[in-house]
């Protein structure tokens, strides 16, 4: 199905110059891991092309370039061949492991925007440019409306933030990382990633599941963070039930939630949460 | 220079369900608004053409426009002719505050790497894949070594972050924006910008000091949130002498920051801060 990934190099170490207490103290610090990660696109008769270049935090690649085309409706579910790192001899080894192709078994019924689109077609916002069009943007990302999800309780809900943060390995150590989590009806984390990127963490944790065959449309995704229009769009497309963030949502991306039948939860920490779209989604008991 | 620009609309209202204290509450509640901005790039001869889209909060988008395209490198100090709202009569009102067109007096002598480049070369990193290419990053980002810039002492650092906030009008009503705030070597407030996207905050105080024709390498840059690759560059660009962030700067931020001569301070609140880079540009008087 996939080459062998490599083992993820997430945090890196530097001296730093700590001021506090009136002093300066010399130390080793850690950071959290960014690197660039160019994404290559393949199908039968059609050699592997950039669609994509983003910055990252390494590990996990596959599933991050996996879970990235899909969300832009360009890779299908069931569709994926194989995602590989790149074997082009002019690269170095460092340089190889940024550059992953995924390669589809028939070519996709989208096309990435940047190849086709013009000139500043490659937004991640889908080209999207007047919000009279959020119809337009809801068909063009093949957003899916979510299915029969169960009502998700309000004590699961304020349960998400400790487990999150409990799954998160590297933060601690750094301070940098975003984290995404997709858990079940009751609670149980399904899978959770990091990313110095929040979409980067989103976009892992539905390759994730994508990688394993199974299916992406669970009841709840976690993140840390904020929620803009752009997180909204990948929950949609994967047909998530709730989407809840420790942090607040923008208003484009209640709007997008509304109009997609994602229910969309703010502020969310282990005592309150405020609730934006859908709220019959959610269950006191 | 430039056309009116129209009244900043940074909050949006929405009726919500807060769950809290073991009941649920319905209320209004305020958002952070989330638009996209197509910006267009035309010169003598050559006709407006779109060069960037990217999801932001509405308010100082002629700055906004302005200060991404002299990151990039396609706007030089000094050749801006005009910035203007879209007059496309095909697109409605509210279509045509989503879109500004950046005049400059002569061709670019960069064009954005989204039109030539090739698919997915839109990236905000520079394009950028492989961590051996720094150097060319330097290059291509067309990066300015900071010059003459004065020691910034430990206590005007400190006094930063409360600063920022209380030139953040918008953030305590809605929790969801990022601020970015130029100041002088004893901490005075130049410019203060806020919006979703936190490097658009900072493409907006940049394009703030562009448009009033004056000089981008102040002391200092003071940003809440963490610190990417991305921000050090535009700071780098903008020859900028400290980078002081309240969240954590990623590795690549770090190397940048080192090779462009970047003084990065990270993890900044009222009594203490991480120097990464560039030490000797902190004072402790």
């Amino acid at each position: 199905m996939r080459s062998l990934e490599r083992r993820p190099g997430v945090t890196a170490r530097v001296r730093v110059h700590e001021y506090a207490d009136g002093a300066v103290r010399e130390h080793e610090d850690r950071l959290a891991a960014e690197e660039p990660l160019e994404v290559r696109l393949a199908w039968p008769g059609h050699p592997a092309e950039r669609v994509a270049v983003t910055m990252r935090t390494p590990g996990h690649d596959f599933e991050l370039a996996a879970g990235m085309l899909f969300a832009e409706g360009v890779l299908e579910a069931g569709r994926l061949r194989s995602v590989s790192y790149c074997t082009d001899t002019s690269l170095t080894e460092e340089q190889a492991y940024n550059v992953v192709t995924v390669d589809l078994d028939r070519p996709p019924h989208r096309v990435p925007s940047a190849r086709y689109a013009g000139p500043g077609a490659a937004s991640s916002a889908c080209g999207v440019c007047g919000t009279e069009s959020i119809d337009d943007v809801l068909a063009l990302c093949e957003v899916r409306r979510p299915g029969d999800h169960p009502v998700v309780s309000r004590d699961v809900l304020l349960a998400l933030p400790s487990r999150l943060r409990s799954a998160q390995r590297v933060f601690d150590s750094t301070g940098g990382l975003h984290a995404a989590g997709l858990f079940d009806g009751l609670g149980a984390a399904l899978v959770v990633r990091e990313d110095i990127g929040r979409h980067n963490a989103v976009d892992k944790v539905v390759g994730a599941r994508l990688l394993e065959g199974l299916p992406t449309s669970v009841p709840v995704l976690c993140v840390s963070g904020r929620i803009g229009f752009e997180l909204v769009q990948k929950a949609a497309a994967a047909g998530i039930g709730v989407l809840a963030a420790i942090g607040a949502p923008s208003s484009l991306a209640v709007r997008l939630a509304s109009e997609a039948g994602v229910c969309l939860v703010g502020f969310l920490n282990d005592e309150r949460f405020v609730v934006y779209t859908a709220p019959d989604r959610i269950g006191v008991g």
